[in-house]
């Protein structure tokens, strides 16, 4: 305990250096979806490497990708009988347009009150320093208790199209006990947050053909099934009247919710009256039976995502549309799998579509949802270090969007994933004006220090 | 008799001269929707009124419009006893845009074989040029039999906005026993037609708003009602399984087919497979217990024109959308009414829309359906100066489409409107390469003549 208090003690005495540290990351423009942003993102991923090494990581290497590179390193001298950490995040940000909507200049980092300000402060330059910061802390003060591997990515923002491969190639190099990844976030600034699930993706392009071309409405409207009205009709047959998604089979693989994970979701503070003002409905909609919370993060939905046929423009035009297109996904839970949601939505659409037209399916995505054992050591140890950090047990909650890293580490490495974060709701991601709590930051950096001393035990 | 005899033979042997003067017609590009075609209109509008004039019509005006003109002239001197018909006829004509699918210029009249090609031959120059040269034939070989009237518009083919303020302003100039309409055509070269219905229209947009911004599907799926999802139930709501428009009270009014009317119908050469022919589809849809030709004639429809919400691009993007938008039209038989459909449409939403969502309808177009009784004497000449002219019984037809003057003239001048026309199905109307079959406009010229001597008998 002598290690982790001198640690914590570096870690107090440096907050100056530390965020003139994350305020050089962010100075970094590292925009992975902007072709000019090349050089930029080099040097991202240059600057992530100078730090592992600074850190004493060995085998630091910038992996090129087909895409944008990928910066590993690792120190595995902890000991044998010490887990071994992969840590995950990514160098690269959202573009920061609109910019005329920025109080500040979007990548120059500019402290108001408690907050910093910036492209990527929060998603998650952030939360890469402060890892790093605590491992500094550690470094400086003594024997680093735990051997950590980075894999920072720089594509994330573009839905990391060259992880899945990296990793599969990199198995070994990657193998851990689990994976740290500190992207997301916190409920509130004194709710530290353990994400232990996350629901996976199946995103479908539903085509329904009518007539050979469009018609017009008055010749012919009485003769034949519109498309567009043989759409609503299939998609209004998806959900029952209870909210339940009336896919055939579609429930049959759901892990249920066990009565102490529904106790702990009930803890969240986020309840009827939370969505009602994040979404500005008047009321709430879902499966009969569950909480929002439990809908959003424990229960699979279906959600139509587009919708197109026919007439669209302003004003009145008597078509009888020739077909009629939607985009339907659904967000899975464990032990869903997207290959059989595809099979049930064809067997739902060959059960109910009517022989006056043709259906066609495309699958566009798809993602299995993941669940972390809460009671892994990671996980236990985590809870642990938030705990005596911030004065209050952590809350474990399910997300309702896909990391997908976390079930593709989780199929080829076989490892849990501990996802957690400093990141704030009002952290504005992917949005102008993005910002860093720092009192939150600062403790974040103790809580992993906490967490590392605590696994090295 | 004596009369008809010699105005038949007039107009046998006048074949190239009736020929040039249409041509001479289409030669002038009267395209009501394109700006630059006003001094076009202009010379249309003349060469209408100039041949009025030549006819010993009375009171030839050109009125001038909000938009293009209107060209009325009348001829009042077959004595009090006779009827006052009122022809109508339009002297523009559609776009002949696209050019290069034109196998002859569009606007140069080119014979084929039995056809005459260019813009508006069929729709409906050669129609109005018909109806001129029967009247030429009688006034060239005796005293016209009937006191008729023209009234020729100028906007048709961009929806006739001038035309109803008009006819308010001109009701007593164009009070009349009936309308004669030669726009409707026949179904094929040796089935002589008359069309004694057309369907109405009512016309909305409607919209449905849920969160006050798109949302993320995954951290919000399954906590807010979907507002594409809303959309489809409420349209899938709209037709119940035997195809019939399930909005509250909608057949109410709907003037019930006669047994007569259904033979009558039932003689026309429309079936099942012909309708799968022009539309392409395997399977023909609608309301159960009426044959196609019913239910495209003589039976309301509601049909989706369109739909718009969320993502529509190529790939995935998962987003719920805030708003989904639905074009719905009725097409509306005698005795429905816009208005009244427009309020069991809303009444059906108040009844069936969720309080998780809001939405708004908005009336875009409206127009009656209208009707013509079979026993007028115009219906009755009309008849047997086509089986006399054709050799066969003409069929009687309820359309699907809507042309608005036959309402308004029913409503304003409280005159019933004879509907016929020697147009054939295949005469690529509003598209590239129209033309006329000109074995069939002699005939019509011939049934025209006999027309006007059975009602001045």
């Amino acid at each position: 305990m002598k290690h982790q208090e001198a640690a914590l003690e570096y870690a107090r005495s440096n907050h100056p250096q530390f965020l003139d540290e994350l305020k050089e990351f962010i100075h970094i423009p590292s925009v992975s979806t902007d072709p000019a942003a090349k050089a930029d993102m080099q040097h991202a991923a240059e600057w992530v490497a100078e730090r592992l090494g600074r850190l004493g990581m060995e085998n630091v290497t910038i992996f090129p990708t087909k895409g944008h590179p990928l910066v590993y390193g690792d120190y595995l001298h902890a000991g044998e009988d010490k887990p071994v950490l992969l840590i995950y995040g990514h160098y690269d940000v959202q573009p920061a347009e609109p910019l005329e909507l920025w109080r500040t200049p979007a990548f120059e980092a500019t402290q108001i009150g408690e907050n910093l300000y910036g492209r990527g402060a929060s998603d998650m330059k952030g939360q890469i320093t402060a890892s790093l910061q605590a491992i500094e802390a550690l470094v400086k003060t003594g024997k680093l208790p735990v051997n950590v591997k980075f894999m920072i990515e720089g594509e994330e923002e573009i839905g990391s199209p060259n992880l899945e491969d990296f990793i599969k190639e990199h198995a070994d190099l990657l193998s851990c006990d689990f994976t740290v990844n500190p992207d997301t976030g916190m409920i509130a600034a004194d709710v530290p947050t353990i994400t232990y699930g996350l629901r996976g993706l199946a995103y479908f392009e539903l085509r329904v053909y009518g007539p050979a071309q469009d018609l017009h409405s008055g010749l012919f409207g009485g003769t034949v099934h519109n498309p567009a009205q043989v759409l609503c009709e299939l998609i209004a047959g998806m959900h029952d009247d209870q909210g339940r998604v009336a896919l055939p089979g579609y429930y049959d693989s759901v892990l249920p919710l066990e009565t102490e994970e529904r106790a702990e979701l009930a803890r969240l503070p986020m309840d009827a009256q939370f969505f009602k003002s994040q979404t500005g409905v008047a009321k709430l909609y879902g499966e009969a039976g569950y909480t929002p919370i439990e809908r959003v993060g424990a229960r699979p939905t279906l959600e139509v995502n587009g919708l197109l046929s026919g007439f669209t423009g302003e004003g009145s035009k008597t078509v009888l549309p020739s077909y009629a297109m939607a985009k339907i996904s659904m967000r899975l839970v464990p032990n869903q799998k997207p290959d059989e949601v595809h099979q049930q939505l064809l067997r739902y659409l060959k059960e109910h579509a009517p022989d006056t037209i043709r259906w066609e399916v495309t699958k566009m995505a798809g993602g299995q949802a993941s669940i972390t054992d809460r009671n892994i050591p990671g996980v236990v140890a985590l809870s642990q270090a938030l705990e005596e950090t911030f004065g209050t047990r952590p809350v474990f909650r399910r997300e309702g969007g896909s990391v997908p890293v976390t079930a593709q580490i989780q199929e080829i490495l076989g490892a849990e994933s501990v996802l957690t974060g400093f990141g704030l709701p009002d952290d504005n991601l992917h949005a102008p004006n993005e910002k860093l709590h720092l009192p939150t930051y600062f403790r974040g950096i103790e809580a992993l220090v906490r967490f590392f001393c605590i696994l090295g035990e």
